[in-house]
């Protein structure tokens, strides 16, 4: 353990590759296998099997094959395995990575990070496994305990505990695989579910240290127990509630003589927020994609892109980087020669790290979406592919955002567009830790100073 | 004279602001009047006059009307003065602002280039405006006797004068109005005529104080010239050099085997470069853009995006703007502590500028994106609207950026369409200079330093 602890802190970012390349090749080969395709089902050729491994690996949830169709019981299991171990890994790596490179060591940002997780000494990555195996199955256990009781009013007990089970796990590491070809469109209208769900999708992907942060300070009242929580579960808490509120209020109108339109205002509210909580990066669907407006799916990938939280099983940009750079434009317009949030200066290299991150991942984008668009359309004009450009925007941003929700555009994908598709929701998984990482191990240099110049901006 | 210079400096964008209204309010009386209007076209709207007067005093080149056929002369004339007087008046207004502005006197950027316009005292707004009317005099009336050269091999002297001088115009202003419906399809194949256009676009695109500096040095030799220019003249020829071949390289790349699949070599090449060169801010086009692929629109859009020069007649992000983005996100990954350029340090200030202007620029983009999309379709599944998200998008860059390329979209826009887009024009042109005020007048202030918190990142 300590030498594998030892190795990770010396090189994260190659660790991390080696380990979810490991992780997806074992998912390859045993999709694969005869046992766990479904009965009548096509074979599941090796490329359908690498996709459906990187995206049930990378907890992203686009799929070329149909989870409850193309698949037995056991590739179904092995589908949750993979998710699962996928989830915990990237929640326990993360964290590990975070706590132990940070910035700088003289950072009271480290020092608080260090004592949420307790002494130093045991801030070690099997210390760190424990507890979020320990937040997994607590949390995986209640919603599973919910949602088996809501089913056994629908299904035979084997199968009701099994869609609970799958559902539970698949929700709580964001993952939005299902065991309905329709994702939850059958459950639109299930108070229960929709709850259950949404209430395992926030606490995954509001990131580890935040819950910690939360099961430390409870216990003091809402007002004390606010005031000695960290920037960073300050800024989570904050973030995620705005975003919620904005994708909620945004789809409500947007689709308000939509696909809400014939149905009661409750279920326009329960559908609406559902969508909110899910699309920024679970990637669960209670609404057909495909009925929404143009509107609507531009503001989804919005939320997508911003995704969950950091050491969490969520992806995108992350809430706290978008808040950095939403603060640090709106200072800079006031003038303001640093950044202040709740009595906490933000330093400077956080500020750099945030803007150079959502640089990089949105180069990416854009290349990737070249790319996909290249491959997809070949040298069609675009009026004869009408839609195309949407459908592969959406489709790139959820692949990097690991959202795993699409127009049906997935299936329309050709070997190469399946390939980009993997390689992104693999990126979009490795890619934020290992800038992270390589941000952290790079030797600050500081390079000669010479006379100043600016060149003109605007 | 001094009077209006003290005022401009004082509250320079409120006074930009009414100049181009009023500039705006003017021509659209005009152009509603009936002397404009053409032989047997309909009446022109107040909102369409509207529309084309923003559109020409911003040097924007979107059209919802038809500049040869729904204007007489007379209209065409005016839309020439609203492009001249926008042009010249961006230019002088903008290189006033910065020069009289800057951010810290002390920086020797704000030196240098009063250096650049003689002594101090000469740089009030006289000054500028006399040599920006020498630059634009002189660059239109070569333009202009190649052009009428050409031209006096295709149409009757009066209207090949008239021609020429109306394109030479449209074109150093990057306006891309132009006198053919198709606005300049038939010249596809006419070297003399695109690499006229092009050398205009280009003088006209990489602002006024490079020119200056350009001038100063030219006589140096290459070398020596190159290594006394300043900063920022180096930052804008080595980016336009690399945004024009990328440019070039990714449309001929993309269109091998689409619309310049049946093309010779050498018109292949040719088709390439103009788009590269009047994609990124002028707005004419030797192509039908409903005949390019998506990808080629998408990556169209991303140089519409990236812009061309500060102090000049285009538009855009700015490619000065970019490049400190991209740098700075760069050196960041390499754990640099500041930005080396060209033997020179960026101030800290510039970068902060850059970025929170290009968030600013992007919000706006994603506000304005959402309200198109919702006044356009109102509640249409986007099955049944296919198409709508490229064209949307591409006509707010397009706007945005006041590049006046379109794919059609223009024409099917419904009043409130127009409206919105009238609003983007206008904050295209006016908004980067306005944003540069803005954080240069702002009293800079130095909040408390509380205790150092990183939020996590990524
Ligand atoms: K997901
Ligand atoms: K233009």
């Amino acid at each position: 353990m300590a030498q594998l602890t030892g190795s990770i802190v010396k090189y994260p970012a190659r660790n991390l590759v080696a380990w979810y390349v490991g992780l997806i090749v074992v998912g390859t080969i045993v999709l694969t296998l005869s046992i766990c395709r479904g009965a009548g089902a096509p074979e599941i050729t090796f490329l359908d099997a690498f996709f459906t491994a990187t995206s049930a690996g990378c907890v992203t949830g686009l799929a070329v094959r149909s989870t409850p169709h193309d698949f037995s019981f056991t590739g179904q299991l092995a589908i949750l395995l993979l998710i699962q171990v996928g989830g915990i890994g990237i929640m326990s790596i993360t964290t590990f990575a975070m706590f132990n490179l940070g910035s700088k060591p003289s950072l009271r940002a480290r020092a608080i990070l260090t004592e949420t997780l307790g002494a130093d000494d045991n801030t070690d990555l099997k210390w760190i496994l424990q507890h979020v195996l320990l937040v997994t199955v607590v949390s995986e256990g209640i919603g599973f305990a919910i949602l088996l009781a809501r089913n056994l009013f629908l299904y035979e007990p084997g199968k009701a505990a099994w869609h609970a089970l799958f559902h539970s796990v698949s929700a709580f590491c964001n993952a939005g695989f299902s065991l309905h070809d329709d994702s939850l469109v059958s459950f639109q209208g299930d108070v229960i579910v929709n709850v259950t769900i949404s209430g395992l999708i926030i606490v995954g992907g509001i990131g580890f240290p935040v819950l910690l942060d939360l099961y430390k300070n409870w216990r003091r009242g809402p007002l004390e127990g606010w005031v000695n929580l960290h920037l960073h579960s300050k800024f989570m808490l904050f973030g995620t509630a705005f975003f919620l509120l904005a994708g909620f209020g945004g789809f409500l109108f947007l689709e308000w003589n939509g696909v809400l339109n014939q149905m009661p205002l409750w279920k326009k509210l329960l559908v609406s927020g559902f969508h909110s909580v899910t699309c920024r990066t679970a990637g669960f669907n209670t609404i057909d994609l495909t009925s929404l407006t143009n509107a609507t799916l531009f503001i989804s990938m919005i939320l997508m892109l911003i995704g969950a939280g950091s050491c969490s099983t969520g992806g995108g940009f992350k809430v706290s980087t978008v808040m950095v750079m939403a603060l640090h434009a709106w200072k800079t317009f006031q003038g303001a020669t640093r950044i202040n949030f709740a009595r906490r200066t933000i330093p400077s290299e956080v500020i750099q790290a945030a803007t150079a991150t959502a640089l990089l991942f949105s180069f990416v984008a854009i290349v990737a979406l070249t790319m996909l668009l290249v491959v997809q359309q070949s040298s069609t004009p675009h009026p004869n592919s009408p839609g195309l450009f949407l459908d592969a925007a959406f489709e790139i941003v959820s692949a990097l955002g690991t959202v795993g929700l699409s127009t049906g555009f997935t299936g329309t994908l050709s070997d190469l567009g399946k390939l980009i598709i993997i390689a992104l929701m693999f990126l979009g998984r490795i890619g934020p830790i290992s800038v992270f990482a390589a941000l952290s191990m790079t030797q600050r240099n500081t390079p000669v100073e010479y006379p100043k110049e600016e060149p003109l901006i605007g």
